[in-house]
């Protein structure tokens, strides 16, 4: 089997470090559609730069890629998919220099029957050992099902039946891909027409996490005041893909205090879901 | 006088050094307006990766910073103004990476009356000591003319008496500037509606040599069907500002086999010309 659970459970990941510049701050603002304007110019200007939350995914992301290196992994790249993001920022305010590292770890493997469900945790540090983010990679391995694990937790976070308290619609450019890639995520699905053919799609799709940029602003502007501190935590599962000059349409429903539920679909596409069973903790 | 002609033509300026990337070459094409569509995919995508030729002005940009360090030039830097730009391509095809080493000399100090226009020329070369690029940025230093010196040669470059014989029109995005000044241009002018307002505008204005970029590329579309190798230089006079959002509308004369006149407007203000005594010159 492909797999090796134990072995890939017990296996070391190197740390992997990351130069947080603020030029690197602004482009990913710029990658996921923030705009020189209003209350949004401090993501975007290195006067006064706040570092939107989302940023928090940006430099443990190559450690999704190592996944293939894991020892106990042998896997065939093209059978991957990113199937759910969880981001919690652990420290506030977030730096805009410094060098951080991430140490991954392979947190869980569930069998989905279909295929296998891998879950990399990682922790990113500044300089001085505080961890400013925690994600979870989730990663969907699709024809390696069946091994007998555990079948893993629901996804949950399911809309109350009622219409959304919040709806933010915002456009991305055709070239939102193009701009996002340079944030570290080159895979040439989201650039290369040949490529995009190849995976069965008419045109280069937009990264995931780009929408979940995208939703984690309308997030922000909505319920935060675009401050980025009283942003807690976001998970997403990505459901179905999207396309760059689509309009992203985020619902919001406020459950808690401090928890929202949310759910992405575009104008284009209104019957299906780009990004469901989503949840966004705050700080109040 | 603030500027001792002798001594600035004397100073010895330090060379700068620039590591070329591909992202960097990426960046500077999306912050033109390049877009990942047909035969502009090779302009952002590192697969075949291509760069425009108005990005021979980045390597060497903060040559044009370090006018004011210059021993014999001692102005107010809220005086200068960029006048005008003079490009050219010494050697094709140009690199995608490697380490970029400028060496600035002051060329001429011209005495226009009203001010005076330094020229600075810079060569820029690769490691192995091949010019690339060779640039004059001309800037206009209000308040410093009535030297006594030479006044220095007509801008020329005015079109010919009938219609132009190629119209390119493109659309700027809102956050152009933001983009672009991500390519080392980080005057808080494009970007900061304070700033802006103290220099007496409405909103902060785009980049000229942002604005360069696109003229360049409908030149580059227009008449070397996007590839780099046919355009050698390009020479434009910075008239009026522009602002992110307008549409600029490029118009080409071809007044010899392998020369071009240029100017540039927006549809925003048809009546006042952006760049004026632009020439373009090809490699046929």
């Amino acid at each position: 089997m492909p797999i090796d659970v134990d072995k890939a459970h017990a296996a070391e990941l190197p740390p992997m470090t990351y130069e947080l510049t603020r030029d690197r701050v602004i482009l990913y603002a710029l990658g996921v559609g923030a705009v020189p304007k209003d209350d949004e110019l401090v993501f975007v200007y290195e006067n006064g730069l706040k570092v939107l939350p989302t940023f928090g995914v940006v430099p443990p992301f190559p450690a999704l890629m190592e996944v293939m290196n894991v020892p106990g992994v042998d896997i065939n790249p093209i059978m991957i998919l990113h199937g759910e993001q969880y981001l919690e920022v652990r420290k506030h305010p977030i730096p805009t220099e410094g060098t951080l590292t991430s140490k991954p770890r392979i947190a869980n493997i569930f069998d989905k029957g279909k295929g296998a469900l891998m879950e990399l945790e990682v922790d990113t540090e500044d300089q001085d050992g505080n961890v400013i983010f925690h994600n979870r990679f989730a990663t969907f391995v699709r024809g390696e099902g069946g091994f007998g694990g555990e079948k893993g937790p629901p996804p949950g976070n399911e809309p109350p039946d009622r219409e959304p308290d919040e709806v933010v619609e915002e456009t991305t450019l055709h070239r939102q891909a193009a701009i996002y890639r340079l944030s570290g995520d080159y895979n040439p699905l989201h650039i290369d027409p040949q490529f995009a053919a190849m995976a069965g799609y008419d045109r280069p799709i937009i990264h995931g996490l780009c929408t979940f940029g995208f939703v984690g602003r309308a997030v922000l502007r909505t319920y935060c005041e675009n401050d980025p501190e009283k942003f807690k935590s976001i998970k997403v599962r990505f459901s179905r893909p999207a396309w760059p000059g689509d309009t992203i349409v985020t619902e919001m429903w406020k459950v808690e205090d401090n928890k929202l539920i949310i759910r992405a679909k575009t104008k284009e596409r209104p019957e299906e879901y780009i990004l469901t069973n989503g949840a966004v903790e705050l700080n109040v």
